[in-house]
């Protein structure tokens, strides 16, 4: 936000000096924060105005198209690039990092099956290039509750939880009663029939009764991993 | 089942003996164990062939149709009669009971918050008129475990246990990985925007992964009531 | 249940005697009933706490992950396991067997049709490892109701009855009408176009007018054949 | 058909003979089979036409509207007109018969219930104005097989069986599966919940594997009667 | 109808006459009409009972449950079987004929474009193999009205017309309000997008304004070719 | 789009003559283009911007806010005010017209039924403020298609067609096939059951195959009258 | 729409004339505008009626299937053919272009991300056969406004925007609220989870409150294609 | 969390000390953190242990359930009690504040349009009476951009942003791409036919391509607020 209102104050300082005619104003305003790729406008000023590297969703692009963009944002000066729905299934996320944040705040992620598994990775992975610190506890589901309970400490210490559930996503709603801090879920595809790709996860998630939860979309782990470390990141103390 | 087969063999005996003219043993079939109102076929027999009182579903009914029915119900010998969806919406179950079955057996039912009552009450009073004990617990939602604490002790000896919840149900879950019995869900409809009506809870339940649980349909008090009472006379012992 | 209770009440009376320490019990609290294997928490204390052998969802895991958690559920010490979803699609059930419990109660399961078969099946190995006697009658749909003539003896001796149907299930209806135990469901996604991937089986059980029914999920033939030993082993006598 | 043929032959005849302009043939075209009163076009030759006289939809007009519709179909010869969903619920159809056609052909109605009653009756007044007699059956629903027993003679000399049925329609795969005649469904919208406002019944009925079976919208007592009435009359023999 | 009834009285008749002990005529009732296959209860009787030859949907059963039930169904005495969803995807229906009935009636089946041939195709081998003349033109969709032009004499003379139709399916209310006899519609899964599977086509001829139209599942060639010979057959001069 | 820009390139060249401080330029940004009522903020230069004159959603807002916001945009000089979703249901719209655009350009809408009525006239007058000509036909559905045959002079002079049709919207196809300028189609929610509140009319003109027709929302008149008439105003001759 | 009523006017006329008979203008009428190719009535007139070029859907058809079209319409004298849905998936349409009209007006097509290309592209080619101007600026999503200044000075100049987007389609929404005139949103399948094939992304754009807005199916590029181009042509100048 | 701790071990040292039994810890554990009023069990410990105010759903209950509940907690020691959907709509929120927490950190929150409004205050209640300060934009839809020009400097401060949005919601996605903090999304109910109840909306913020955003359920400002004041509390400055 502030990075967007300083180059439109500076060009607008520029345009008063004099030093900026108004016509090449907006061409500036019209070219500067992207590269043109033909396929794609390569946002390569973003890691400065939001504080989060770009990512590439990998589905429905094909790999020159995905190459040529993670090389326009290397070449922009990105810290890192994170590759989500690359093609091997069980390890969809692929990663470039050559410089990371300082580390700051806790993010704690927990899933209610192994299933659960590569959506959790994939919010790891993307709090982890976010620069926090990530403590995971997979297959924690509720109907036997006393696996819940070895995880407790480290609920106690999070800036912010993450769960990961499919089918009837009870997890969340019994997290969410336990702790005070925010909890984002991410409701999973996994399962079949009653299950329906997600949704019966997804919408018991919205409905539940536990304060202090909101929901990213289906297998949205890059998302959830998103907004875990801004939370995190803004509450927590440096490592 | 018993009643049935044994009046097709009775009637078929009777052929035997020369007693009854297979025209009119054909015509008997067709006429015997129902009384026809002419916009209803009054099924007087149901008690004696299934053990369970007949019931009337009101909604879609005039006031005069279900009086002409529970009419013919309590001239057919019915010991009880149980009216479903009567006009009250807080108090939905009307029922007359002349005579009640030896009760035999426990159900517990616990529902997830105090707007679940009125599905709750319809499923506690169709089961204690089949005979059955009825230990009810109300508002145990999950996101306060605690209390659920105070309810284990009668979990533990129910023969049956009804769990009725809307939104995200997360209550069947819970109570399903705790006990060893059958448990009935009960979705109900509770709720605003994504509980949809009650098929979030539905769905929620029928993928959840405690076993020993299986649903009737959304706010079925009555088929919950019912086949709870079923289990739990089969499986009890008599008070 | 009265497992779960005994472990508390045990470790609060070690706590009482001064034998064991109130930071040491919640540790024992979170580290005693589950194997930790990183990607999964292997319950191995469910057999004797809920009366049920540990089953494994194959679906989602990789042949790896399957065989590690069946490796530990045995040294675990478990009686049987049975392992759901694995490859070969038209015997998706596979099981191990060292000792099963004593058979007590019979269950009686119908299918509407042939393609039901393998729904029918899980249900039937899960009942059988549960201790039940099974007895299976496949393709009785109602289009031809002189089929399930032959089913009415075994179905008048059951203590549960499962029903196995797609489409528009009405066979559940039917049998639900003619008997007096408990009924499951399950639908199945046989069939195409409104059929709807099971969910026209699932919501025509859900709102059938028999009394005495309840449902597990679409194809879920594992739950049936839990709730249904359940039920019937509560009830039934032994063999 | 044929009149729509006959009308266009006529007035290519007349073309022909010089004794209509061509320009005035497209009047004529545009102008001569209803009349139009602005906010309808009330299409009276219809029942010349297709051998059907009138019906009106009472919903989304005003009785201003209704009223002036029905007037300009009596002016124009009609034999009766029929007006569905009026306002009075459990009467929604209002009909005036002036001359009604030689009745030809049986038509059996059965219903599942009490409250499919406006539905079944809309059906078998739309058949009735159309010259078929009507048999009707309520209240067969399957739970009890033996209610629809007494129906039978009546189903074997039918020409065309309506089955009016809601929640899960299993009574139209029962009398599907009895009769060798065309069946023609009616799903309603009565019940609650899983019943969602017919569609379970409408879906059960469309993969009902009765042969003979097709299905018309839900609660549409009016298409029923309509083409069980022109089957009927096609097939059955003068009353 | 017929069949069954007689079959009923006969065997009480039997019994009347001391022919047939009561137990015995129970254990008639049930093993009669089918054939036990383990896997499949194959009903031979219903060519006799229904005037309908038996057929198999080949979808979810392997080659050989096909094959031994074929084999059944001709020992049996059947005059053809067909097997539907067999796996060649552009001729789905094979089927043996031995001997088909006379030829009575005319069903004239349209399709709104070339993608609808192999339900179109379903319905004529079915009609066809039930004795009827079936006439067929493809691709006649509304968006060119001239192409259904030359449908126009074939539509005249029909005893039954099935339209088969994809998409918004608007062809089957085209013809719906131009013939006067019994119409058939089959929405088809033809397109991508808001097609929706065929749901919209379905969807849109039940709630199409045109009279006399019934409606079979997505497609679903073999139910329209069931019931339109039906109609014809039961309407129809032979040929 | 014009407007905006100039505004932006004004505001630029004050702040490169010194006229306007760069500061006070981002107020004025803000500030200018419309009126903050609190609960609104009405954009009062539309008219200028888009060449639309505003319009007010009437649903969700008490009369009080209406009447503020219509007061606001008259003293912002706009030429006329549309009220959509007003109170009365048969007369939902109410406008203030004190200066209307010069006619240029004519818009055909045509609707299938009477029921849909309200739609259209909401088009309608959505079009004349807009300032086109409109020409109307009702009740034009293809159950008959000789009642379309008056309306084809006033197609083929059409600059932009409207077709307003609920159910099975056939009518958008038939005319979509018959002209060569843009369709705009507009489902309606009328009609019950499988009409599915106008789901089925917009699905069905979603995937009609008529080239040329594009569509607005379930019952939004305001939105094709917006649309059609910016059609017919650039393509369309004064009138 | 002139085509037609040309026809039939040439036709009444030679009529009148005795030049033809009244029934071989029926068989005339039939007979004329198309090619039937027994799978495939070929509509070689359209061109001429219409001004579009005929296209061909290659879904859903054999290869030899499209090759006899294709043939069948170019013999027919068609200036360019266009195959939709070929087998290429990244390149999905095919077309051949003998003659192409006069370019006439400006469309200027729009992408949200870089996976809408193949939608896109059948858009552009289907206008450009058509005869228009095409700008193309893909990947503008909303998530960085300022990538979609640099396309302002070209949404100025266009006659007509189309909109390309999945997901949450908000550029549809940022785009119609900056330009007067007509756009058409084509929403996409693109994405995963809650994008629910396009569904999201269709309802979002069908309740944009920006006004002027029209839909196509989705995926439809050729739709969009096909409207956009005559919008365009029509109120557009020559090149 | 802490809280719950914290009792916990409490507990256990009490009996570690003998100053309390095993059997009434358990009694404890059950009876301390609510109070049963027989149709609820309030927890009037929550806002110990999670730092919320205790709230109260009055949907689904009578005044008198209501008004039991809150004396409950206010003689509980509530600082403020919160009453949603209480029964007048345009301010359905009603409180009791005795004591706040003192205010930290900033929430702005903005809405799409003034029907959003009675959502958007019931978060605006939540998170002050949860101690944060909250600023709010009504009225902001992207349809016109430059109405949210003026909220930027306030996006620029803030810990949280709310976005109330129906219909579209492309406002969730256009303020997701501006700002650097968390966002959590509020879909709507507002709006008719394709705007889905609300369902649109929440879709579109799922799969909005924004990074940073979450989403609670339908018209659940109460869900928003809390979150948003957790999330602001952690991260903000006292005021």
């Amino acid at each position: 936000m502030a990075g967007l209102r300083t180059e439109l104050e500076t060009l607008l300082e520029g345009v008063r000096l004099g030093e900026i005619e108004p016509a090449h104003a907006l061409e500036l305003l019209a070219e500067l924060p992207y590269r043109d790729l033909g396929f794609a406008r390569v946002d390569v000023h973003r890691e400065l105005r939001q504080g989060a590297p770009e990512a590439v969703l990998g589905e429905g692009k094909t790999p020159a198209q995905v190459a040529a963009i993670v090389t326009a944002l290397l070449e922009g000066g990105a810290g890192s690039v994170l590759v989500t729905r690359a093609s091997d299934e069980r390890a969809r996320a692929v990663w470039v990092a050559r410089s990371l944040p300082e580390i700051r705040g806790i993010v704690v992620m927990v899933s209610a099956g192994t299933s659960d598994g590569p959506v959790l990775h994939e919010a790891r992975i993307r709090a982890m290039l976010l620069g926090v610190e990530v403590v995971v506890h997979e297959d924690c589901g509720v109907a036997g509750l006393h696996r819940l309970a070895a995880v407790l400490p480290d609920l106690a210490r999070a800036d912010c939880v993450v769960v990961v559930a499919g089918m009837d996503a009870a997890l969340a709603s019994v997290v969410g009663g336990l702790v005070a801090c925010p909890v984002i879920g991410v409701p999973t595809s996994v399962g079949y029939g009653s299950a329906d790709g997600g949704r019966t996860a997804l919408n018991a998630m919205l409905c539940s009764c536990a304060a202090g939860l909101a929901v990213v979309g289906i297998d949205d782990g890059f998302g959830a991993g998103t907004i875990a470390a801004r939370i995190a990141r803004a509450s927590g103390t440096p490592a």
